[in-house]
């Protein structure tokens, strides 16, 4: 009886899309706004879903409080009120698009989740905006 | 050509998370502050997915309002402004987590719902947690 | 130069809604649903506005973080994942309407708030719902 | 590394739930109220879900900017402040269910849309009410 | 002890910016893609705020269920699911902006709220547009 | 016949909240994680209000076309994806606090909008925090 749950966690951080293996002319004309020199930021939403059967004592697939815990621990300590191009050690060198933020989120909780859990982890952007990565090859 | 066809609901309840099968001890660490004696509550939202393919003369999967009634009987007439833990017949013996609310209200809907239609419920405890299932084994 | 500032905050509780100056049958009548006798419950949300003019060295009314820890100690603390009617000493012999929750916690933050900040105090009891107070005769 | 890419937009529609294949006195009965002659109206929201492998230097499944022009062009460009019954070509014939808008939105991006790319198609009518379509038969 | 007691319902409407008292060429060039000959619509949202002192046996400014049916057999019952410039007779001649349905809204509810209690009325047209009447001359 | 329209917007920006007034050790214990020093962001939400009686013949108390363009022109194109503390000229000198935005926003909009007209800017900095500016001295 597999069941499907997801915590919403919310960090605040800046960003600049730009690619170390594009040049500068190509980043700016490829990202645009989001290029701006400064950077700018987001109030991200990210939401990780982890699925199993329920215990049959305690009717959890994980203790909600857990999650909380590991979602802080592997992602938002190093993430909130960060520059994700600067700060963040875990994603030295990527360009933080969405796309790559939903991976690199995945990869930091997969080994905090007991193994066979972690089945998606989306990141929203804005309310318009988000990725969703579930490790599919 | 399958659609999938989603209705959202709410209702608010009082639940306690407690389960027979532990100590008192055991579920006070278990589940901290959700263990409170008096129980609490929430403003739950219950998302139940139908899936097939639209009806050529109508356009519809499922009349929204046939969808809505059925919710309302099945689940929302059961549990709402009641405490889940005293209140339900069918959540007797259930710890009320959301992972054991989502397979219940599942089950709940099953001999309401045309066979092989029910795709999923999702249920949100708040706007952080919620739980989904999907019938799968 | 007056600047109000909001703060936002949730708790999840049960009430019942049930007056003890009115009889079983006017309790019923008055509040059906709502009086269910072993309680229901709300994510609650709260919105607290103080004003005043941002200090010029600091650019601030008041820390947020500040007012974060006054909604929590004063009200938060005492009323999370509590039983209203039941747990809580300061609205003993109040009946939990959104519009004495809101006297009430506008009485409760008085004392912690610099005297003359407190602008009002907002309970949402559901998306539909909410009362503001702002201690005006 | 399959990645999923989702892009919410929205437009203001009326429409008027009636179907040529049945009678006058059949579509009152099925459709009741959404049945109104004169029609109404919804703040529709469109999320669109494409995916595929990030692009290695530049960190994108497809460039956000893109995808929304591309909806704007193939969508929303034909419906907004629209009749849906009335106004728009590639919904002649059609009955403006949600069902029947998620099938016809996710035909009108097929070919706007690199090959193999589009995944879903979600029209939400309200909070309440969505369709999802993945081209499933 | 004043309290303002709020309560959000929606109605979903279609309608159409078109000023009786200007021309064709102004109202195109005024309302652009608002005037569309056909209409378009939203799902309004509608708040109405009533204030008062709480009575102290009930601790109630208004029951919400007689604010809840005074809103509806004053307003919704009238314009849901309606064509705003076609089928309200209390509309007839009103074109239809924002301001000029908080400002009918709030005449029509006038009569069925006890007098001095209605404080305001706004109406969302989207999340993004809103208007707000209080009486005020 | 005073009516409040109100148009929210948004936009992303990167700050950093540092007083050069305060010393680097008096800013660190002031502003915690909102003084790291490469910054953070937010997605965030402006909402202008302005007042006024609707013209007869047209129903408006200003085009949300042209208000919508107000706040673009006078805010938007200065701050969106720009880092509010190195990027913008009018914010020079100012700690970008919730309270210190809404103020220099107002100021921004005064001379754009019609004399008399505007009534109130609230900047959310996220859901949970915002800060409302009248011009009350």
């Amino acid at each position: 009886m597999t069941v499907y749950l997801t915590r919403r966690e919310s960090f605040c951080a800046s960003h600049r899309l730009h690619s170390e293996k594009l040049s500068e002319e190509e980043n700016r004309k490829l990202f645009g706004k989001c290029n701006s020199e400064n950077g700018h930021g987001h109030n991200y939403f990210i939401e990780v879903t982890v699925r199993g059967e329920p215990n049959s004592d305690t009717g959890l697939v994980m203790n909600l409080t857990e999650l909380k815990e590991i979602i802080h621990r592997a992602i938002l300590d190093k993430v909130d009120h960060k520059h994700l191009n600067l700060d963040v050690k875990e994603l030295k060198g990527i360009n933080p698009t969405t796309e790559n933020l939903a991976r690199a989120f995945f990869s930091m909780l997969t080994p905090a989740v007991p193994k066979g859990m972690l089945f998606e982890v989306r990141v929203f952007e804005t309310e318009k905006n988000s990725a969703a990565f579930r490790g599919e090859n």
